[in-house]
Parts: C-alpha cells; structure tokens; sequence
C-alpha cells in the first residue's frame, strides 16, 4: 500500500489502430489482447490494487462502456465509476475525477494510470509508483518514463535531467522537457544519450497540487469542472450535461505537464515495466507468442501456417490457414475479417471510414 | 436436338484447389462458382437439355453425393443416376454409363461433358457437339478442342490435322495425337503454329464405337464393366461392390483417346466456347466481375479493398477489409479461411494434408 494513494482509471479511446479487433462498442480496454484471461482493464486493476485499498479506485469512461465496466470490474465501489457524458479528452476525465475524490480526501495522492496498456512487470511498476509518490508529495507533479528499447517515433520522449536526491525515490529525476512523437533520427538521437525515457502517460500528484496546476494553466476548464464535479456529487444530471460539452478537449500532457515541466515543476522515475501501449497491430505481434512463425492470439491449434508470418486473430474452432503470405495481418471476427500487412495496418482508420462511409455503422 | 445422342456427366473429383470452398463432402461441381445462382452440375444440365431430352441425361458420381445431385437435378430420369461405390476414375465411369445406355439403346451415340467446367457460349457449344456428333455417327472417336487463349501449361493440348471434309461437321479435324501439360515453352509453341487445341475432355462417340475401343485397348477393365454394369441393371449390389474396386483406374484420355488418335481413329471440333476448367483460384478469379480490383465471389457490397488486388470469396453479410494486400486470395467459408496469394495458391493440397495430419477431416 502507498500512503494517501487513490488510483484513477480513466478508460477511454476506442482503439480505432485495431480494428475489427476493437470497435466503438468494445474498445481495447475491454478486451483480453494477451490471451491472459483477463481483459486490459482487469489487468491495470489487479496491478493497483495491491497499492491502494479498491474503494480508492476510481474508474472514469464513457456512458457506452460504464455497464461493461462494472461487470468486469465487480471490486469497483459505488460511486467510484464515473461515466463522462461524452469524451473531452483525458485533462476532463483526470481533472473530474481528481476534484471527486479531493473532495472526499484533500491530503490525497492521484496516479492516474491508462486502462488500456500492457505492463509486463508489476513488482517494478509498484516501485516506481512508491517512488513518484513520494516526489508527489513532496509538490512535484510526477511521472513513470519507461526506459526505452527502441528509437520508437510512435511515442512521445521525456528528458530526464539531473536526480531530485529525494529520501524514499531514489530513481526519480527532474524533468527537462517533454518530445512529441519525434522523427525516427530524433529518436535514435535520444536513445543514444541515455536520458530520454517513453511517456507513458503514467501521472502522480497531490490532489490539491494537480487541481492547481490545472487551475493556472487551463482557468476555464478548471471552473468549468469543478462545476461538473459539484453536479455530479449533487446527482444534478441537467448541470452536468449543460456544462460537459462546454469543456476544453485536452490532454493531461498539454495541460499541465508540459507547462509545469518548463517551470520545473516536473519529476520523473525511470523504470523498466515491460511496458507496451499496444497501439497497433505491430506492437500486439510483440506481445503473442509465435507458432510456425506466425504470432496467434486465439486458439494456436485453429491456425496452420505454411511459409508464412505475421500475425492472426482468430476465434476459436475456426480454422485459419495462411500461406505464402509474408507479415500478414489477419484478424477474424465475428461480422469482420481484415486482411492487411504490418506495414499497412497503420492504414486501419481509412478501412473504417470506408465502412462509415457505406454506411455499415454496425462494423465501427 | 440431337439425332441418337445421349449425354453422360461425370461429376467427380473434389477440386482440392479450391479448398476451402470446395470440400470433399461439397465439391466443385455441385457449388455456384460464378454467381449465376445455378451450380456448375446445373449449368451442365442446363447446357445440354436443348441437346437431348432429359431422360437421355446420365450422371455418374460417387455415393456421397448421389442425393447432393438428385437434388439439385430434379428432372433427372429415375436411373439416370449412376453411383459409384468409390472412385475408379473416368474410363470406368463413362464406361458403366455407355454400357446402360447401350443396352437400350444399342444406336446411340454418347458425349461425355464434365460437371464442373464453365462453358459460357452454349450455342458455340451446341454447334460444336452436333459437329461432333456427325463425326461420331461416321465411326470417329471425337472430341471438342478448345482454341487457345493463352499458352497455358495447366491443360493438355491436341494437335488437329487435315480437315475431315464431312457433311454437317465442316469444322472436323483429324486428331494428330494429344499433348500432356506442357512446359510452357512447348505450350508457347503450339500456341504460335495454331493447329492445337486445348483438350476440355469432352468425348463423342457411338456407344458400341466407344465400347469396342475399350474392348480392345482395355480388355480387362472391360469386361470388368460388363459384369459391373450387368449387376447394377440386376439391382446386384452383392457383385457390383465386388467388382468396382478391381477395376483399373485409368481417365479416358489414356484408357482410349490417345490410342484411338495413334492409329487415326479420332475426330476433333476445335471451337470457342468460352470454356474454362475453374482448375485453381487464378482461374476463378478470371470469371468474376472486380471490385476496386478485386474479384468478389458472393456480395460485393460485403468486401472494401483499399490497395489491394486478388480474390475474396465471401458470405453475406461477414464484412471483408483488404488494405495494401496484392494479388491476394482470400476465401471466407463458414468453419474455414484461407488467405493466400494467387501464386501460392497451387500448394492449397499441402494445407489440405496439414490439416488432415492434425486429424481435421473435418476441413477436408
């Protein structure tokens, strides 16, 4: 347990770079894409857990996904699902569900944690988290940078600078500044020095820290959830309507922490978690394990490959056959089937405009 | 109509090649390859009904499909079916079929047409067939050969010689010899003299013509067929069950078509049919209509295709995503998918035996 921690789950984004895997309707967090048993979601539950009691978790999703939500989440107390009428990005979500639970705790510590990431070694990531804790409580807004494997240009890059010598997070360091996604040569420049850590979106702060950054740098935003926060706990549905769809679309990243990291304001712990955002159909091949050279989520035994490779999504008992065909993506569901490469699955988002376009709404 | 003729239709083989649509419990010829809404058996049925009356209409399957084909033949003569006890190739079916033929009509003259090829000008057709019958009447084994489109190496070729100057077949060639599968180089050549056709197996003949060659060529397997032909006119099934698996398996092009031609027995009526075997998907791609440059077998509106090219063979409603995917074959069945490219595509028997040797016959 780490003292004063309250965790917030903000479970959002449809996940469109899988598609037919994910869909509007059941989007990556409710889905099990490690063939674990245990969907994206559950896993980021069963990773807190062990830090915070669970009536300190707080979930933050669409009104489409709260019942499916509370299914796969039984332990959630009540009043701890926050349903946003309509996404206003992830400053909104975060921002809500700070104010609830500050409200209720104003000495609390929020890590605002994704529910839709992989995070391979949970000991490492309960660390890290102890060790952003105590740089949070010392006034820092903090985060987890993963250390990274690869001159990755799908993530944004954090630059660490020098070690906060902090008493119980030794690993933490302040923050110079953050990278959006950075050309291929940009990344390989920052692997290479080796202080630029991924950004995982991973943010820890004091209740009442966060709420005032927040309050600095986006005013209007600020009054306009404390307004929404103040319905919600009044179970004022026409407020919360009214002034949810007034609110800024923003990032947690532009909001706060990069305006707070440029007045250094900001600290991070570098950490290896066996981290993977699982951002598209690449990053999930990583994940599976491979089977005549071709990685399977599903039933192994419903695939045969011949001279193949690449990946497969499969439904059990039905029978996938590839061959011939170099770094395929397959992907079998119910109602879709996809055929692409690796290459092209970066593509995804035209298929589904295609779809919508032709008026298969059913398929998004 | 024509004079004394009776058709006789093998429908036999199960067209591994186009596994998974076709299956050894569904094989090609009883599947609608060609979006008509009339299976290939049927096509054939309706191509020569303007031929001959339907009770002169012979089919010869095995056993496993014999209801498959009452069904969707329903105007065949009650004992115009004929079911093999298991396969013993194309000399003994068209065989046994001459012999029930002739034993009650001991004038007619029988043309043997494949269930499952494609032939899509049917009077090109009917004008070749009563060529072909008149050659027939004179005492000739004859044939229809197919002008060439292409110098393909999957058919065999026949090599035509001197007109034959008969009255009513002015089209009648004298057959040089037949040519197996060449090597496309050879078929290049043959391509270029025009004098070859490609062999459809498509045989004419008298009956007690055809039955003296198999007399003389194949003795034993003749007689063989008298006794199996006699116990299935008996009701015997005791004898018939005995004599089948003893005869020779040999197709009629070896057993009697290529002798005949050695020693100047043989007629051919070199015609454009618009014929094609559907041998392989490459094949079947080429009949069906493209849809932003993919073939489509069942509802186009199912299928999107964003930089693609090949073959999907889809269900209704299961909606099909290509993206960056060339020459790519896809076949979406209910328990099986195969994704494949047209080259690869001559090796589906190799998945076929995969599956087998991990005890999926059901696939099969």
């Amino acid at each position: 347990m780490i003292h004063r921690l309250h965790v917030v789950i903000p479970a959002g984004g449809s996940g469109t770079r899988l598609w037919p895997l994910s869909r509007a309707a059941r989007p990556k967090f409710l889905l099990d894409l490690t063939g674990s048993g245990r969907t994206l979601l559950q896993q980021t539950w069963d990773r807190v857990l062990p830090l915070c009691a669970p009536e300190r978790v707080t979930v933050v999703t669409g009104r489409a996904h709260s019942d499916a939500v509370a299914t796969q989440l039984p332990g959630l107390a009540p009043g701890a699902l926050v349903a946003e009428p309509s996404p206003r990005d992830s400053m909104a979500a975060i921002g809500l569900a700070t104010m609830l639970i500050h409200a209720r705790d104003p000495d609390a510590v929020v890590a605002s944690v994704p529910a839709d990431h992989v995070i391979t070694d949970d000991e490492a990531f309960a660390t890290a988290l102890s060790q952003a804790a105590v740089a949070a409580e010392s006034g820092r807004l903090a985060t987890l940078g993963i250390t990274p494997t690869t001159a990755s240009s799908a993530y944004g890059w954090i630059e660490t600078g020098r070690p906060m010598q902090l008493d119980g997070a030794p690993d933490a360091r302040h923050v110079v500044g953050f990278v959006e996604k950075p050309h291929p040569a940009t990344a390989a420049a920052h692997l290479a020095t080796g202080r630029f850590c991924w950004n995982a979106g991973i943010f820890v702060a004091r209740a009442n820290v966060l709420l005032g950054h927040l309050a600095d740098q986006q005013p209007r935003l600020s009054a306009g959830l404390h307004r929404a926060a103040d319905a919600w706990r009044a179970g004022d549905g026409a407020t919360l309507e009214e002034v949810w769809p007034t609110l800024t679309r923003i990032a947690i990243d532009h909001a706060v922490a990069e305006p707070v990291a440029a007045t250094g304001g900001m600290a991070v712990v570098p950490a290896e978690l066996g981290w993977d955002d699982l951002g598209d159909f690449a990053s999930l091949a990583g994940l599976l394990p491979a089977y005549d050279g071709v990685r399977v989520l599903g039933s192994a035994s419903s695939v045969q490959a011949i001279d193949a490779s690449g990946l497969v999504v499969t439904r059990d008992g039905r029978a996938v056959t590839l061959l011939g065909v170099d770094d395929v993506v397959v992907v079998d569901t119910p109602d879709a089937l996809l055929v692409t490469t690796r290459e092209h699955a970066q593509r995804i988002r035209e298929c589904v405009e295609r779809w919508r376009e032709h008026g298969r709404d059913d398929l998004l």
